[in-house]
């Protein structure tokens, strides 16, 4: 394993679920955010948390017109290794790299750590990106709550921060003159095409929404089977029926990973269950599009059970299309198309929601299982340092 | 709503779920405990807590050949006020009022409180009698654990119990002469017969299965449909089968209302789901007839998905068939069959265990929503009385 995340390769284990559980303002990440800090002001660089908890390390004065590189630290639950710290790591060691060669940067860099990529304890994914650029409404984020009740703003105060002043943050975006993530790939476009990196050339759109499936709640020994209404059933036709969705729609891919059903006894039939949908699609309107059909069909599925359905969009981002000068100059400098491929994602990052106003791009780095959120995640050490010898190129490009 | 109830109507709420969650040992169980033992206390009964946690209000001497009557105080989770304390309540205000009365019992008697009657904190229902009995394993049931990991040897340690001494105990066993369990009734069927208090006839046989479907955790953006194992659309067509399957055997009943997503994420394709089947029928046969086709059903629904399933017998109760003659004889003494039905249920009971080892009989009194395990779950305050009449004319006919 690359050095940098063996250092923290013991921080969030999740025993119960394997691999790490790391989310934002929790231990683990409290740990991390540490580390990262200590292990920034040891190569030099001066450590800033902005008012939405995003941390910044600096080489040399802030911005404007600043190169920036970096990811996220916190996980999905019991995600793997490298989806978000390869970025952070190789970020830090690519810097460490130039500095120790004695490169003069013409433009201000920092290294970029972003809160609450993944979304795992406030429900919405890329929170620090998008409180950052007032991609979402500061009220709405204040008031989001975790599993435990506890809203944003709460966390916030915590962690130190004042939540009245969580939101669009043009100062610190003003900063940013290019923005660069490195990422583990999450498929397997590397491995078929026997490359260590690649470019970003797009990102599929995609959103969250809530279904909630309301029955009749009763004694699972007791009530007959024609007398039931019972929104697990309800909820199980919906997740076939997502699924039935996304087949039908070339190049979408929907998703159930997270079911909360209530009261939760072995022995009760559930009063009502909470099923949060991921979809994506190549466009927003094919995405919409999916999510219409998804909608309806829930709808059906649950009227067999003599239940109902709400659904409720958490989050919404579309289609972006890295800026293709920028992809074209990037694989130029990285040796040419033929060795370093631009390929699409259907995976949403930090970057994606920061192309939306600064120019952005990504490098993407193989991962032999193609496997991602998930203990079963992986790149070769060789890969990683591929990775880290690619965004130098890049920094001392554009530095 | 009934007075001793009312003493406890505040007494582990669940504002997330609705109703009450008062699982053993934790906060609530415990504060009901106490407020038992004061209870009990003032009556003038001698109070004990015997090897597996139940709780004995003695009116005089210990056993042998006594008559003891009681339910139990845990609840499911969001379960309601009735299911469990109406019984405790009634036992002591009827013990009451034969003491208030004057009245000298020829044996001795004592009010009865199970633990874990629910299983909602260890997955076992009737642990607290299936213990006393010897029903279960002793080392088995050390062995259980509940949600947080924590074992019920650990968590008997930490109320003060002895883990070691956890078993079938003959010697508290050896007491009972005769047992009689008032409830709620879970049904609608003392409604349909416009009457308040029935005498039990039966209970179904009934168990709990651990289904788990294994599959492929990934990432919810990254992986094209046709790449998937997931799980959960695996458990969900496991769902609809168990669903299908219960209502293709007369009579049966087959429920899933627990279940957990591994990992859990929004953006993450699981890689494991657990599911609780709760399954009931008339009769053992039938019972087993059912879990067999529903093993069959789950694991071809797995299949389509690339899933495998695994399921672990987690209990296992025979059909129940109440004493005819004590039956006969109980609805006799309170005025004859036409005024007092015998009612089968669909509900495991403590009575239902200790009917094997000892004479046991129930009564159940009217539940107007017909609803249980729910916070809907209801008895109106003259029915309520009327129980306690029933139980207090039952004890004067045996003491």
């Amino acid at each position: 394993m690359l050095a940098g995340l063996a250092e923290i390769a013991d921080t969030g284990r999740d025993s119960r679920r394997g691999g790490y559980s790391r989310h934002l303002w929790q231990g683990a990440d409290l740990e991390l955010r540490t580390w990262f800090a200590l292990r920034a002001e040891r190569l030099g660089l001066n450590v800033e948390t902005d008012r939405n908890g995003n941390l910044w390390a600096w080489w040399g004065e802030p911005g404007p017109d600043a190169v920036v590189t970096g990811s996220h630290l916190d996980s999905v639950p019991g995600g793997g290794a490298y989806d978000g710290p390869l970025g952070v790591v190789s970020a830090l060691e690519a810097v460490a790299r130039l500095r120790a060669s004695g490169f003069t940067p013409s433009r201000p860099c920092a290294v970029l750590v972003c809160a609450e990529e993944e979304g795992s304890r406030f429900g919405i994914a890329c929170l620090g990106s998008r409180l950052l650029t007032g991609g979402i409404d500061a009220d709405r984020a204040r008031a989001l709550i975790d599993a435990d009740g506890i809203t944003l703003a709460q966390a916030a105060r915590r962690a130190g921060l004042d939540p009245a002043h969580l939101g669009a943050d043009r100062d610190a975006l003003a900063r940013i003159g290019l923005f660069i993530e490195l990422h583990v790939e999450q498929g397997r476009g590397l491995v078929d095409l026997g490359r260590p990196v690649a470019v970003a050339s797009s990102i599929l759109a995609h959103g969250r929404w809530r279904l909630t499936v309301t029955g009749q709640g009763n004694h699972a020994g007791a009530t007959p089977m024609e007398d039931r209404r019972d929104p697990l059933v309800a909820a199980a036709r919906a997740i076939v029926a997502v699924q039935d969705a996304a087949e039908n729609h070339p190049g979408a891919r929907a998703t159930v990973g997270r079911l909360e059903v209530v009261p939760g006894g072995t022995n009760v039939i559930a009063s009502s269950v909470h099923a949060w949908l991921d979809a994506r699609a190549p466009t927003d309107a094919e995405t919409r599009d999916l999510v219409a059909a998804i909608e309806a069909a829930v709808g059906e599925a649950a009227l067999v059970n003599g239940c109902s359905v709400a659904v409720t969009e958490e989050s919404w981002t579309g289609t972006v299309t890295f800026d293709p000068e920028l992809v074209g100059r990037f694989r130029s400098v990285l040796g040419g198309d033929a060795l370093v491929p631009a390929l699409p994602t259907g995976a949403g990052h930090d970057a994606g929601v920061l192309a939306a106003s600064v120019p952005s791009a990504m490098l993407f780095v193989r991962n032999p299982t193609g496997v991602s959120h998930s203990p079963e995640e992986f790149a070769e050490v060789g890969d990683c340092v591929a990775g880290i010898d690619a965004l130098e190129t890049l920094l001392r490009s554009v530095l």
